[in-house]
């Protein structure tokens, strides 16, 4: 694609120090791709000569789509004055998105650079919770009152949109500022001009809490297929609005949070690439020692079968490929059942059918694997235990994918009903979970069928 | 949330048969939720009573938010001269949604009902393959030329927009239709009405051919920040507009399929609830027999080391959790990498720079878990061989969870640039992977430190 080269061709030009062609590369470069070339370039001082080499009023811009580590960087390499005019000019939902992922010690500093308006505007959207729609919302937008006719009301919206509003949608207010209505910007085009704005009120619009979880927002843009949603106070007052690409940066957030949950190591909340090895260790050491314990448990029911084992070596041959096997279908479940749940595919209510159908997709993989197994059963089994070792191989694996499979997929129902994610119920712990459990059917059925010694307790 | 109680109520007046509380009812509820409230319920004769108790124009609406199984049922219990109608009346976009996901019999006979203009457009659309923008796209847009003036525009504006188009963004394009800006709507009513288009004209815009994957027309959408996106065929010419709406249904449906990849039960394309156990069974056994191969591998390993285990079956013990930790480590990596990858925080050129993290990570966890399991180590071996077995244990762990995060680190990156989906990695692949080499790492660290009997090979 052509933004790769443009930003391949800003780099090269870094490092042959050609500083006087990069006003007409970066010219027609996006500030998104700028964006992305600063975060290629290791040198600072190189940062800084793309950054101050944009025309003013695209430096706020670009700064707003540089990742966090990246920004910070930028305004303690930026002197006093730019950095105060950057974080002015930053439209207030990106600067609580900058603030809220600073230290406490770097957040005093920063706050002392700005302006007392924007010092008390970022206060009150960083007063809201953690994850609330209030730290995504941008409190510009464009208000207009049910009385005033088309013509003020196109009069209001061009004063506003030329401050840089969007105003796809026009919110009508009422004298205590509570929210009526939303109406498209298209409708007041096609409207009379002395009509008065009460005629192109429909009362179908949509608005969230900013204290509510920004989750909420996700999910009523998605659902009701809007670009812009109203955010108000618990009275109705209109307080700021959010936007349909805040909410594809939060739900690719919480999306990564479901795949690192899934996958054992917890949510990271960070780039990969910008992730210290000690913080990886720290967020993915925890679960892989609760897994070492449960791991344990597996341990200790071999122990329980160490007399059987010795009796018959063979069995140990099938060890791995059952115990995985309970996993694999484990997983399988689990995941299936983790996204449907986040998707709204699925609701917890819908249990009981799920289970049904799973059983008996699981009874068809069961059967399938069985009978595959146990021709491999009856060969290591040799002459003598042909039959025994096929049948012990063969219902084993029929059981123990019908119980993987049921773990995988009602721990994520369970966990839903219990109010914890269901992605807690990660791949490598059904995994480990189906293990001990497999373990135990395994020489439980073996021990019955080849009359071997009884398990230790 | 109150839409849950309208869909609710509205269910509750079907069951009642209070059918004359119906329009009320629905005149407050959005089509979306209609839909889903007719997607819930079971009976044909209620499911069309809701549909056809709507006002006409907002039947096809409350259509369109049908999952495709609800939309053929529908189809088929309405009468021919509604269901034409509905078909006409859908958007371009939705229709060819609809169609594609028909079987050959069932397209034919839809054709059939399509007025002449519309089957025209219905091909032409499902001529783009699948998976590609232009099966996403609407052929409706609101284009101008430079030498318009504002007023002129503004007037064209109108009429589109009366005819229900989607207008926050204008199209400039040539003599031949070549699509050369796109202008905000909100420029439009900045502009002295005497302007020309050409003085609005910024020529900043984003465009992708319809030729291309629909993932492409995802990531420019994202990347810019924009809410329609011009869609064009090769030479440039202006084809049609794909919304951002339309993206999020799509990047819902790629994320699904990354999720089932790494659950490994490969790509599923169907909602859950919809999909029958045939189809779970046939889509989930493939991938469980692969593994079962792979797992027997695992067994042969095994087989190799039995005299070696016979000699000391208190190695069995460690085996499940050995084999586990190194399919747990392999598991984190591989989600992290995958989902890294997709979200493109992480690029095939970086394999390097995280492999030398990765590895740092792995030998903090290995060594912290190695340590951990040489002291049962110790317990289990008995006053004769705590400390071989210790030294057998703690190895083995730091060994195979090195391993298993090599494994998950960088098969995602191969497949990748073997142009195969880094999803295909998935987490029981992983797991059955790892599980072969953590056996063969750990009975040969035991034999070597037990003096053990060497292989059979």
């Amino acid at each position: 694609m052509s933004e790769k080269g443009a930003i391949i061709e800003l780099i090269a030009l870094l490092k042959l120090e050609r500083h006087e062609q990069l006003p007409e590369t970066l010219d027609e470069m996006a500030v998104q791709d700028i964006a992305e070339a600063i975060d290629q370039t290791e040198s600072h001082e190189d940062r800084l000569v793309v950054f101050m080499t944009l025309p003013e009023e695209r430096r706020t811009d670009t700064f707003s789509y540089l990742p966090h580590s990246a920004q910070r960087q930028m305004l303690a390499d930026l002197d006093n004055k730019e950095a105060k005019r950057v974080l002015h000019e930053l439209v207030p939902d990106d600067r609580t998105a900058f603030l809220e992922n600073l230290d406490p010690e770097e957040l005093e500093g920063m706050l002392k650079l700005l302006a007392p308006e924007d010092l008390k505007q970022s206060l009150k959207l960083l007063g809201y919770p953690e994850e609330s729609i209030g730290r995504l919302m941008t409190p510009r937008f464009v208000a207009v009152r049910p009385t005033w006719t088309v013509a003020r009301s196109l009069d209001h919206i061009r004063h506003e949109a030329n401050r840089g509003e969007t105003v796809n949608f026009v919110f009508v207010t009422d004298e205590r500022g509570r929210l009526i209505d939303a109406v498209k910007l298209k409708d007041f085009i096609l409207a009379r001009q002395d009509a008065k704005v009460e005629a192109l009120m429909d009362e179908e619009f949509y608005s969230v809490q900013a204290s509510a979880d920004r989750e909420e927002a996700v999910q009523v843009i998605q659902h009701y297929d809007i670009n812009t949603l109203a955010v108000t106070d618990k009275n109705g007052v209109m307080l700021g609005i959010v936007t349909v690409d805040d909410i594809m940066d939060v739900a690719e957030q919480e999306i990564t949070e479901d795949f690192h949950k899934l996958g054992g190591t917890g949510s990271l909340n960070i780039s990969i690439r910008e992730a210290s090895p000690g913080f990886l260790y720290r967020k993915r050491i925890g679960w892989l020692m609760i897994l070492v314990l449960v791991n344990l448990v597996s341990g200790l029911a071999i122990a329980m079968f160490e007399d059987a084992i010795e009796a018959v070596i063979a069995l140990v041959f099938f060890l791995p490929l059952i115990i995985a096997s309970a996993g694999n279908a484990g997983s399988q479940s689990a995941t299936l059942m983790v996204r449907a749940l986040a998707t709204g595919d699925v609701e917890s209510k819908d249990w009981l059918r799920l289970w049904g159908k799973e059983f008996s997709v699981a009874l068809g993989l069961g059967l399938t694997m069985g009978v595959a197994v146990s021709f491999i059963g009856a060969w290591r089994g040799g002459p003598e235990l042909a039959l025994q070792l096929a049948m012990v191989v063969g219902f084993a694996m029929l059981a123990v994918v019908i119980m993987g499979a049921m773990i995988g997929m009602l721990l994520p129902f369970i966990l839903q009903r219990a109010n914890m994610d269901p992605a807690t119920a990660s791949t490598p712990l059904i995994t480990s979970v189906a293990d001990v459990v497999g373990i135990l059917i395994y020489f439980s059925i073996a021990a019955a069928i080849l009359n071997l010694p009884s398990p230790v307790t």
